[in-house]
């Protein structure tokens, strides 16, 4: 059955989503074969006549679907026969509150740091929507002003990012030695900032630049092959 | 085999140590009897020729050990028949995430804003010792002037809450339907506070508290009957 993903890009075929990364890591976990299918901002609400407002939308056969954490529970449910993304209930259970730490600790922040730097590599034809958008989520200030200061909120976001460094000072993943969907929340959430950043997120020595590195060879460098700018200076 | 289990107490037999609560979460999810030796702060040099600083200590046949993440591990390798503590090599790993999350970003809190009252629910011979070793941590502060402005402080420990308050939404244990070794961790922070507290952590509509009270009930009400005071207003 095939199966074709909605995949966010920007110019010069930059796939920036990280929900939509979360679920590229879970389909190459598994050894799925994909199409990820690329969409900008603006075309998102022209599919399935806008039954969705966000991506990864996944199509196979019959089967519709959006939001990533539904999409990781039917590619288990689906494919019994392929690696579990979750090994049991529990494992399962414990990765939710991964993803809502760094949800509300790590994404937010990037977002505030990245926001400019997200509408500047947009689309021409979506960066009228982008701007709208998001200026309206950050209280009616501008990108611009918003971002001005963005340098002196670095120190904040790799404050915040200590329970994941001092995580990957005994293991090489948050799965342990091999990488869990945990795993695929983080990376997808650094490939994002990797597609568009103009200010490098990283130290050069922070341990949590090299296990971005090692998520970008992961599946015979399925994220490496995206193009990227500098994550550490 | 008998399992004796040495477990930091207060006057009243409060039994205070959140590493010890996790390690009887964890004998009791696996249906293991124990022995629970109550010992004071200045008792554990006195134990083993001083071989350890900190409790729990595991004394079973010829093993005696402490830590107690090495604790747990020793269980699931040493009682295969019994109920897993860890289901998954992953999930274990993931656990060891929430445990630095609940490490730096809580317990660090709650240590600021409790450590005088642990100094004044201590046993007196265990005091001065107490004080001295804790205000060297605080790099000289007396416990007093520490928590002067303690109350200022609640909001942010309640914020820095936040992802669990986010997960327990959609779940009632961090583990899924049931808890696992991040609740453990979770609860035996909470204990911690509950056995001293003069000041009450949670809102009273505040999850959390509701989780907390759902961990008390846990095992026919293990946590329950230790004393304790009220944690939420």
């Amino acid at each position: 059955m095939t199966i074709r993903l909605y995949d966010l890009t920007l110019p010069g075929d930059r796939r920036m989503s990280p929900f939509c990364w979360r679920i590229k890591f879970a389909l190459a976990h598994k050894g799925l074969d994909f199409d990820a299918v690329p969409v900008g901002f603006t075309d998102i609400p022209k599919l399935h006549d806008g039954e969705f407002k966000t991506v990864p939308i996944l199509e196979t056969g019959d089967i519709i679907m959006n939001e990533s954490w539904a999409i990781a529970e039917y590619l288990d449910r689906t494919y019994t026969d392929r690696p579990a993304i979750f090994s049991s209930a529990a494992e399962r259970a414990t990765v939710r509150f991964f993803d809502a730490w760094y949800g509300l600790e790590i994404m937010n922040r990037l977002f505030m740091i990245y926001v400019r730097d997200i509408h500047d590599a947009a689309r021409e034809e979506d960066k009228a929507y982008f701007r709208a958008s998001r200026e309206k989520r950050l209280g009616g200030q501008t990108l611009e002003s918003f971002t001005a200061d963005r340098t002196a909120k670095l120190p904040e976001v790799r404050h915040a990012l200590r329970p994941l460094r001092a995580t990957l000072a005994n293991q090489p993943f948050v799965g342990g030695e091999t990488p869990n969907y945990a795993d695929f929340i983080a990376l997808g959430g650094f490939i994002w900032v990797r597609a568009v950043a103009t200010l490098p997120l990283f130290e050069e020595d922070d341990p949590i630049y090299a296990y971005v590195e090692r998520g970008l060879d992961l599946f015979d460098g399925l994220a490496r092959r995206n193009p990227g700018n500098a994550l550490a200076a």
